[in-house]
């Protein structure tokens, strides 16, 4: 019998990304599709790489047209997931592909975005420690941040290894679709094509208090984050360049030990052979995330690096992923670790 | 009963598009993968892409490393297929993903490559007339080139209903994976991202012959072809800008209906609403082609352009569908019509 | 005594690549700089490229910023340009970069554009024949589009000759620049990177009256234009590929000989030696505009093709050429013929 | 009387750079191009964007044809030019855009480089402490590295003012131009486009001690570095992410008002106003540096960000600045900070 899905927020970026997924996930019907300022519209005029969905109309995200579906994906602007969630009922999973229960500290939220805390939900990033037996039967369902999905997948081996100190760098580049959809001057392909920049700078970036929630739990106490996000001229991919320094004692052996350890049994985590270093374009529209690491002798310090498609594994894919565990199907269903490039 | 695929060139850019689709075809196993330059590597380090196949060895391309499968794709520089398929007894299926066996006439083959024509194998472009019945439960099949595969299928229905005078003025722009993976100098990033530039203008390219002889079969008399290819700042897809005059009488409504009438029951040909056009992005990764027609009344003139990606339908989506349907299998077979984008 | 300068719609891509161009040039001192909806702002946060001027304030444009000005640059959405103008006065030289005087047919222009016409101002595409004598001396100035400044060029030496049947065909491909930088989803960097698209297919681009009235001035009677523009992944430049039918007895060799006739002592305009061909990276930023042509005897057709910077000479540049010729100065003055590439 | 100027290695990337900056120079007259692999082509063919050489021919690179210039620039691979500077006299300026004479210490050089140490020679990076003493009147320059060049201008104050730790930890992303223009498979735009991915990972690039030497001058005491490279989707541009711990009792304040001192007179480097942070494309083909730093109080760090072109200021564009000051000249002459943007 098919899981029955409805999708809120059908016509952005990460509800296009989940739509695709869905389409070649063998369990799933796609049920109601929603879009508040599209409601009304075909989604072949907003989605056109979706043919089979082409002449599937936009309906506006209410109670009613969200019933009866066995899971509903929320990929709303953050802090309108509580409202709809409420209506929804305790036996419906609802995967919530906005920011809105990721956080257990209420003050954190309301420092980085500035509302009232709705609560939190089971974290969707199997990979961590724990991370699956939180998931497993759970009706509700936080998806991670992009950044955070990428940063804490490449440094949690070495906090729950107990080899770096808590102070972790990370410089992460993020392709354009990170930032929506939404039409802004700055994203304009005139502006971003042949650039570099940075934004956020200084810790203000909303993903960094999941990342030091994310690496404080496998290190077992607080870790600190200076977080610096660089919008990249490409449309898809993170490649997070992640550092601590190396704790006395520590070697180049003992690093990859714990990462071999920790990724040995992932089915979409990809330690990479010794030499070879993630690409963005080799994780290109798949739910894989590869990783290398190194141990800079000299600076005394502990470089991960990892790339995921911040689409596929850093939002609609982990929430693929993540219901599998939820509804007891293969975690790996309807996922692919083949990228598409070049 | 799995269907058993040798792949020789599996490094380059056609064959590493032929392994991301085989992976996904239920009925496919992947057997003896070979590439004669890099021979004794890992795949994982030429196609970081196919996480799957990472631990698999290239091997030589020999008769004896190729026997044994049920369907030998080769994907090899022009010139090097006859002598590779003749070895490999007439009971194999051997799919040509290069030049040698699409022409008809020996002297056009001979005028363009330079070399002795090995023959004519039944063309891979199920969508033309008679397109299928040529490949059901054949032997040998020629992949159709990149550029004639979107040119042909945007014009042939205005060729086939008799709209169109039989001279074309074809001007296609694709992505630099249709130049292949071995290094040039033009290649390098550095100089095509931000620049467009022609190329074998005037008549010189190679797939301009095979473009008059499907337009000319779909007219029932030569029809002349003006071909500007023009590579773009992108690593995958074709937009083939097609025109003819049209004929006398010729309206608006009666184009549309030929193109209507062409697709209607095609499974990867996808007819664009009016006033909505093709874009490569919609087709990343997909074996779709979207296509739109308009007819330009002042200029006497029928546009029909065509989208594709030139890995996919243009070279491996294409020679898989083509293989689907020689063995009797779903056409549609592991091939998908959902691009990857944005 | 230096030429003092006002531009209006500074904060924009034409503006911003006018002070460029203005701020090198020797003889022309920077006035006032208006920008409606960013009056109060400074340029710094607008157009961070031009650190000189990184501290000027934008102010409104109205008649009196705009006075006191030797030349008055208006860079504003069309329609507006002939209300700033009346109030200018008949001894300020003014330069439209819109397309508002570019037309000598009324009908043409209410066609294309849905207004009145506000009448023709002497068409600022020197190379043209008879381009030089028209501007010298000229109070007003109506610089010509990106794309008819490109096709233009590319065709006139034919038309001129002889040498071509009257029905050109026209593919052209775009930077995202040329769309403007009011923000819109389908010009987001997510969108047109990786992308190829057309728009405006089928004679109903705004451009193409303009290339018809340049075409038939050269020809001497009218020609029809087919024109298909495309929006390219990259930030600049035009590639515009363009062709008609060769009269009886033309020949490659005629062919050369006219275009290297046309062009012979034109300073910004240059014909390639045979073989090489136009890349939009080689005029980036600069003024120049490469031209290379072709006869195809086999489809019997001339194909020139050119490459512009659409914001310098299709654009800016081409109104500081302009602005030269009609204020007496050298035509090169402050222009450059160097591209910036790689 | 003008400085007539050589060019050893004119058909490369920095090459063509330097070309490009000493045509807009007023003082420079061009003398011999060499370009030993390209020896007896024409420019056109090499470097088509530079339109005013394209009819000289490159010569082979040797002490007779760069003999009677005023300065010769060498830009050639490391470990050549020693052999080609000896030859040339103490009489001639030359100045080396290649790794050779960089480092002070022989053992790094051999370290990173694997061969013989060649020498020091002034250090063409005006802006650091006492730089311009070390130029005026040298008649050998040693070109930075473009990443030191970026690095060392976004860290240097923190050091000099005695605010930082002094473990640095870098991550940048650089255009594929820095890595040249010899063909390799890794550096084709099928690859590059879309991708981000890190090289050198662990302290092994060779910019690295480089950088050591600048920042351990500045704090007057060693100051260790991590650095990690990254290669970008785009042509040009480097851009710098830079941080250290912020030693006790510093503010946002205290570090705002290091680097407001330390650029204050800085013709070139510009620190941009609070809010607002560099971006590759302001600088594009610009000498300008856009500079940007910030405290991040909760991670006890200070991030500073810089953006430079890597052809130009990070290498031909530091080569024409050193030059001039050596030879008395302006030290601005022939040297623009305006980018060429969108």
């Amino acid at each position: 019998m098919a899981v029955r899905a409805a999708v809120a927020g059908a016509s952005g970026y990460a509800g296009g990304e989940l739509l695709r997924l869905l389409l070649a996930h063998p369990e799933v019907e796609i049920g109601a599709l929603t879009g508040n300022s599209n409601a009304g519209q075909k989604l072949g005029a907003l989605q056109p790489h979706l043919l089979p969905l082409a002449d599937r109309v936009l309906r506006e995200t209410t109670a009613d047209v969200l019933a009866g579906h066995d899971v509903v994906f929320l990929a709303l602007p953050h802090g309108q997931s509580a409202a709809v969630a409420e209506q929804l009922g305790p036996d419906v999973l609802v995967v919530d592909m906005g920011a809105d229960f990721r956080l257990k500290d209420a003050a954190d939220w309301e420092r980085f975005y500035g509302s009232a805390h709705a609560g939190t939900w089971p974290y969707g990033l199997p990979e961590l420690p724990g991370g699956r037996a939180r998931l497993a039967g759970s009706q509700r369902i936080a998806v991670p941040g992009c950044y955070p999905t990428a940063v804490s997948l490449a440094l949690f081996p070495a906090y729950a290894a107990g080899l770096a100190e808590r102070e972790a760098v990370i410089v992460a580049a993020s392709g354009t679709s990170g930032a929506g959809k939404a039409p802004k001057a700055n994203l304009l392909g005139s502006e971003v094509m042949g650039s570099m920049s940075p934004y956020g700078v200084g810790g203000v970036h909303r993903h960094t208090p999941e990342m030091i929630q994310n690496l404080s739990a496998a290190a077992g106490e607080p870790v600190s984050v200076s977080f610096t996000p660089t919008l990249a001229p490409m449309p898809r991919g993170i490649l997070a360049t992640c550092s601590a320094k190396a704790k006395d004692g520590v070697s180049a052996e003992s690093v990859r030990a714990a990462y071999e350890k920790a990724f040995a049994d992932e089915p979409f985590v990809h330690l990479l052979p010794e030499g070879q270093w993630p690409a963005t374009a080799s994780v290109y529209g798949s739910n894989a995330v590869q990783v290398q690491v190194a141990h800079d002798e000299a600076a005394g310090r502990i470089i991960a690096i990892s790339a995921i498609d911040n689409l596929t594994k850093g939002t609609a894919g982990g929430a693929v992923q993540s219901m599998n565990i939820a509804l007891g199907l293969p975690e790996e269903l309807g996922l692919s670790t083949i990228g598409v490039a070049p």
